[in-house]
């Protein structure tokens, strides 16, 4: 797959440039790092969220960075965990005195330098805790739901900690209601190709001709089965069943449905999908509150989709329903 | 390439289907026919806007059917334009008596329909006029300018035709905002990969490995010129320089930049180009007042990006300003 670059070793240098420069309405670079953050840090009077991750993922993370949204994102090379340092700085650069909570995708690489900046700030006088997003069903058994990756629910999980961080929410509670969210949140994706890295422009995995790989990770990780092409319909309904009994939602229960495209798969198929995905729900007496299709989050040009449902409650409605305004989700 | 379809010949109809359902607080479908419309529809004391053509550029054209852009668009099949009877259709479907303007991209199908549909409507005593779209530099000579086609422009043109409609500018002094929204518009895009139809899962044409053809059309229609491929900064400045000379925009002037992926082409790369479009701009003292990225017209999983320029005027940034609220943009 041919890209349009300039020099593979700056790509992601590159790439926030360019962000900051077509979104300066809304966010700023700070300067050094590959930290994109809202305009008006330090965040006073509140808690402030930083999220972050491997970049090549786009429109996560920096998309999610806004008003009622994140206030900053540290963004490692593609594919790879920001280091603990750049994180870090994020949170020194966002805390403007009521602490930093951060959310971010269950990864090992994440994970360990999401701790250490954690404890490299608290030992500079931050207050600092974390919530880990793990939405994917494929990734580990039901038991051991902490071990699961995160994947597409962040959109949805950042909107959440932002529209709660934005009306005031103490730190702990605050905590408590990103917790929630998460684990009220399910997704699982199908890949049909693989996508190349644009530092060597090699595949990340292969996939046969008339295959496709349900739960699959954002980096090829293994998936569950490998099974010849399905329809849309079939597609759906092989999704949703996995994620419906995991949490489980039931009849009455009300959710925010998103659909995303891993990269290459069109508007057009993701519609069909739509279309399925509301009278599956409608059949279970699940109601929809809002369908959210698009890229939120990719794997270069994978083409491919998943589902997240995310269940609501009175009061994570409230915070979904409040408006955010991020170049990459608004309401 | 596999696409997630179910029966090859009901894409469009399924496409419709679960746009509806998924954008139900915004549109609906118009029963029996491949016409999505604005859920207020017949529009009272306005003139109301009409769009449409083939379908498979999604989002282009459906998700601009909102308040403050298009009242309703009429879907052909994939990349054929739809037939006048459907065109027909939509403009009975809107028409609370104030007339219609149809606005449109310029392709030899949809001005054959679209014409046919305008003239069997006056006949049914509706008042209709009509714009079309013709952005994109690459298909004719800038004196036969009537004669190019319509691409990425669309969403700012009817974003400016919504705007102006809402507002309440009579018939005659809608269509000439228009007709300027259009006269202030360029394009140009950039192929780095054929496309597949999903009907029969061929490519719509082949270009070689390590190529890429400037200003080949949304169907494959032949461009200006096949090169060796660029670097993303060369690629931007190769496509601004031919835009700029042909309005041409000049120093002092004030543009929204669209910055569209056909298909398969990441945000990531996109990015990098929106970082040369705005020190390329800068260095002109032309001066952006808007960055818009994204897939805003597609053709299926093609790989490659265009680039609009839109020059504003001050009754042209007004409308452009306004509020929108439309699936596939939003002020």
């Amino acid at each position: 797959m041919k890209k349009l670059i300039n020099n593979p070793k700056d790509i992601v240098n590159e790439l926030i440039d360019g962000y900051a420069a077509a979104h300066s309405d809304i966010v700023k670079r700070v300067e050094g790092y590959t930290i994109t953050a809202r305009k008006d840090i330090p965040v006073k009077d509140r808690v402030a969220i930083v999220t972050g991750g491997g970049s090549g993922h786009e429109p996560l993370f920096e998309e999610y960075v806004g008003k009622g949204m994140a206030d900053a994102a540290a963004h490692g090379q593609i594919f790879a965990s920001p280091s603990s340092a750049i994180i870090l700085e994020a949170i020194k650069a966002v805390d403007g005195g009521k602490g930093v909570l951060l959310v971010y995708c269950n990864y090992a690489g994440d994970v360990l330098n999401f701790d250490m900046a954690q404890e490299m700030a608290i030992d500079e006088g931050h207050r600092v805790d974390q919530v880990r997003i793990n939405d994917d069903v494929s990734s580990g058994p039901k038991d051991r739901r902490e071990g699961r990756r995160g994947t597409t629910a962040a959109p949805i999980i950042l909107k959440i900690a932002g529209a709660a961080a934005e009306a005031g929410l103490d730190f702990d509670s605050l905590k408590k209601i990103i917790q929630k969210a998460v684990d009220n949140s399910r997704s699982l994706g199908v890949s049909l190709s693989a996508c190349t890295l644009p530092e060597t422009g090699l595949a990340t995995f292969s996939l046969e001709d008339g295959k496709m790989e349900f739960g699959m990770g954002l980096h090829g990780e293994a998936g569950i089965k490998k099974v010849d092409l399905l329809s849309a319909d079939d597609t759906t309904i092989t999704i949703l069943d996995l994620i419906i009994q995991d949490l489980p939602f039931n009849s009455g229960d009300e959710v925010v449905a998103l659909i995303n495209s891993y990269g290459s798969t069109t508007k057009m198929e993701m519609y069909l999908i739509a279309g399925k995905l509301h009278s599956y729900l409608r059949g279970k007496q699940i109601k929809i509150l809002s369908t959210e299709i698009g890229e939120f989050c990719t794997s270069q040009e994978m083409a491919g989709i998943s589902i997240t449902l995310f269940k609501l409650d009175a009061e994570l409605k409230k915070y979904y329903e409040m408006p955010c305004f991020a170049p990459g989700f608004r309401k």
